[in-house]
């Protein structure tokens, strides 16, 4: 291995040098054991190098969570390391946290053009694209830090401008997947097999790559099939086509203007994300129209139906989206009609499968024909499956490997398939967020757990959440509250008046009179108890309550809503009691 | 058409009569455009017929629903008409509704031998096993009415005794297929092709058949090829062999006592439902273990690991299944170690996907290997596809179709299958539940809507549930409670001492003391405008309160609680005013 090889000569002459020299840190602060919120870090001594910096999005049973970041706290401690944030390609996953780490922390950014572009509208956003320093890189670039040298090449994924990184340190090389397919026919963007294949001669020591489909056989198909197929239902096709995909596949795009144009059809396109993506993808020539081919949703009426197809957002659902807002009724300019053609080119990502049958259910209903990637070969996924692994694991031929992206046991699959591509199986880490490798050119052995985990996000704050909270909200949300306000004299241990019960997501306005009613006795009871002790501790009157109320509402209606006692103190109890 | 030459016959007679002849009102309270909780009704005259009586199990926004079961006012409305109930087969989706029916409504029960066993335990669990008429019934039964006559014919599924339901009425024959799929290579209970024929060459009227797979291409695989799937596998293993699946499948049950058989292993059961297939399974023969062949779960450690299967339930990752207890290392008797293989012959149903994935990974964590339906041919669905729903609809070449059990896409799919195997178009219905189809035997037409769709229920309470009450809960689920407690003498329109705000799942602890004192700041301010006001009105004070908070709320912290506020009233308020 050539690097090694150099590094190995200098070690004769200082051999003391060599075994000082610290090992190069890998680790993840999201990626691992997880689909979503990718975030790498390399650190060889004083320098620290980030790959990626992701968002995910919240379960179901993640009440009032916007989002989910990675817990970045390791790097707040260490900000003077952090020399640069590098992208590997422009979704989500892989940039949607960029602005919670920028205003932590400042680095550069350094990214393929389409990835800085949707950087850039995301910046803006959050009113940081004047303190940002981004940076647009290609295959060619070499950025270099003191001990660290980073370089690039491409690789195939749903996306445009996807990159692999290449990190240079003084024990031997790294490599970085990002998110990769093989795509033998790609409709543009083509891998450079030679770069590919001299970085890997020239020695690995450590692979990281992506393992999101590493449970599925074979290769995953080729864009250009999906082309086909594209151009091969559009002509089938008499009257409007409403394309639903992601933004982001700026090549899908193309092709979908490609299969337009054969066809004598006019776009419009609708949904905020997707007009970005064309804005940004016309700028870069991704996506090339013809001249007059795009017009604007509100002259749809002018052209049959025959020459329109509508480019739009939704094929996973969502509740906002331009093709869910179609399919409800609720959008401004397109209501459907018999005759019309959806197509969803796209497959739904696990959590949301029911929205998109939904949205499929409700198209139909509304007269529509839907085309479905379960059904037609109109989608391709943009990750590898085992075929494209093995290919890359040939490749780079690496000392040590580190599966990432991915649910464990897709890390666990892509772990066995580098051992069968010749990987020793000792030099293959599971690791979680957080486990840092630590690597020389001899060996790699697990360090001591740093900071790692998720950060809960609500809007733009970035402050940790606390479970505590999203257990009592989980209980508020089941059973709703039962609110007993109560007036005492804590003087005499008393309650003044009778207790007023107040119930809000507990029980049936037709219920409630009986059980308020019910429940006031319960605590009226209580109370008559604890004014017999001697002295009022509102500690043991709370508990009581608290402890009686939900006997009782357990006992009769078999649901617990969440019981607080509130006191109010009257504020002269002495005096009242005297006047007694 | 046999059934309606005979009353062609008696027409001519009295052709008048002939025309009074009520229409067969065939109508659906549950099991239309979705799945589960299936519930349908053939009316003729004042006799009236229920098949099957599911439940369904709520998705995650529906906090606090324990599950939905059909509305059934309009049998409760209708009492002196009910007939009887006939149950398809045992799935929860078919009987699961039954008690919640039962405790209204008093009608006889008519299922096959493991049909009614099922049943048998779920009415005792409700205390309602003594007050019900339980009828065994099996493919030669014949029930008669006044003027509907029911029949029944074998069908295949994921349990055993399953059944089609024949009912024979003064109109013609309507058969309902509950849940099927053809098997060539049955292992038991095989279909009676001869029966089947002939009730499709004497004429059917109309036909209601299950949709479920209809988007899936050919034949669903036999029941038979699983079985060499389980066989092979065991086969492979060494170690110790966990095997979940559904335990209402005893068919597979057998099997897997068969290959446990073969390759000298023991059986332990767990999981109460799994336990209770068991026994009843082996009560009516379907399962058939050798002798010794069970043995308790505490006996575990006296064999060695090759010679012991443990079948649990879990299959769908289901919190408190034995499976995910023994992943998560909750299990009492059981806990996985290096060499256990874990087998899933199921496939997750859409809502549980995350849920099951999770169980893998933390089976796959604990050292066990894991076998499951997406890589391995371990599971085979019980409900037909397209070519077996060509084949019924072959067999009994109806006049009306009605697509029946699955989503709306799942029906429609269903509706293109009929029209392809000779349906005529105009005599396929896609209907809602509650829309009833008038059914004569020259035509059909859909009536008006009878009350039809979902009660939500908690616990065994059968309350219909209030809407306003879910979005409460979803709004306290979001962002918590923020309570503010003002002590009032509304006769002075004047607040007594100082607001108390109090939370609940809205801030972090650490933040709390800041916000409330802010938040109490900003109601002393609301409060002081409210106080220049002549008359202490409280609809007022509370709205204007809510208003200010929420705003602040929003302003500051970029999210909104559910805001209270809550009046103490002063009880001699005019007194305190005058000492001043």
């Amino acid at each position: 291995m050539n690097n090694q090889a150099t590094e190995s000569t200098k070690t004769k002459k200082t051999k003391r040098n060599y075994y000082r020299k610290p090992a190069v840190k890998i680790f993840a602060l999201g990626g691992l054991e997880e689909i979503g919120k990718n975030m790498y870090a390399i650190q060889y001594g004083k320098e620290l190098i980030l790959i990626d910096a992701g968002i995910k999005f919240p379960d179901a049973d993640m009440p009032g969570v916007d989002s989910i970041i990675p817990n970045i706290q390791y790097l707040k401690e260490n900000k003077h390391m952090l020399k640069g944030i590098f992208l590997t390609h422009g979704h989500e996953d892989h940039i949607g946290g960029l602005p919670f780490v920028l205003r932590e922390l400042s680095a550069p950014v350094y990214g393929a053009g389409l990835t800085i572009g949707f950087v850039r509208t995301k910046l803006e956003e959050h009113g940081l694209l004047g303190s940002s320093e981004l940076h647009v890189i290609n295959e060619e670039s070499v950025i270099r830090f003191r001990q660290l040298k980073v370089r690039f090449f491409r690789t195939h994924h749903s996306i445009p401008d996807s990159l692999a990184v290449v990190i240079e340190t003084p024990h031997g090389t790294i490599v970085h997947t990002g998110d990769f397919k093989f795509d033998f026919t790609p409709t543009e963007q083509a891998t450079d097999w030679g770069q590919m294949a001299k970085i890997g001669r020239s020695g690995v020591l450590a692979l990281l790559a992506d393992s999101t489909n590493s449970e599925k056989p074979g290769f995953t198909p080729s864009e250009k099939a999906v082309g086909r197929a594209i151009r091969e239902t559009f002509r089938k096709c008499d009257g409007r086509i409403l394309f639903a995909t992601f933004a982001s596949n700026v090549h899908r795009l193309q092709q979908v203007v490609e299969a337009a144009e054969e066809c004598g059809r006019r776009i419009a396109v609708i949904g905020r994300s997707m007009e970005r993506a064309f804005k940004i993808g016309q700028e870069l020539n991704y996506i090339r129209p013809s001249k007059h081919q795009l017009i604007d949703v509100r002259q749809l009426d002018r052209y049959p139906d025959h020459e329109v197809v509508i480019v739009c957002t939704g094929s996973q659902g969502e509740t906002n989206a331009a093709l869910t807002r179609i399919a409800t009724g609720a959008h401004k300019h397109v209501s459907l009609y018999e005759g019309d053609t959806v197509i969803f080119s796209s497959s739904p990502i696990p959590g949301n499968t029911q929205n998109v049958y939904r949205s499929i259910d409700l198209l139909l209903r509304a007269g529509a024909e839907v085309v479905h990637g379960s059904i037609f070969d109109i989608h391709a996924s943009g990750h590898g499956c085992e075929e494209d692994l093995k290919l890359m694991l040939r490749f780079m031929q690496p000392k040590f490997f580190i599966p990432i992206h991915g649910e464990y046991r897709m890390l666990r699959k892509h772990a066995e398939i580098a051992e069968q591509t010749g990987t020793e199986r000792d030099n293959i880490f599971l690791l979680r967020n957080g486990q840092p490798l630590h690597v020389t050119r001899h060996k790699a052995r697990v360090g001591k757990d740093l900071p790692a985990g998720q950060v809960l996000v609500k809007g733009s704050t970035t402050n940790p959440w606390e479970e505590t909270i999203m257990e009592e909200r989980r209980a508020l949300g089941t059973n709703g509250v039962l609110i007993v306000v109560l007036t005492i004299d804590p003087k005499q241990n008393k309650m003044i008046g009778r207790p007023e019960l107040i119930t809000r997501g507990f029980v049936y306005v037709r219920e409630s009179a009986e059980i308020i009613s019910a429940g006031t006795k319960v605590v009226r009871t209580t109370v008559r108890l604890l004014q017999r002790r001697k002295k009022f501790i509102a500690q043991q009157w709370e508990q009581k309550i608290i402890e009686r109320l939900t006997e009782y509402c357990e006992t009769t209606m078999d649901r617990t809503p969440v019981v607080m006692p509130i006191f109010s103190y009257v504020e002269q109890p002495a005096a009242a009691g005297d006047q007694e």
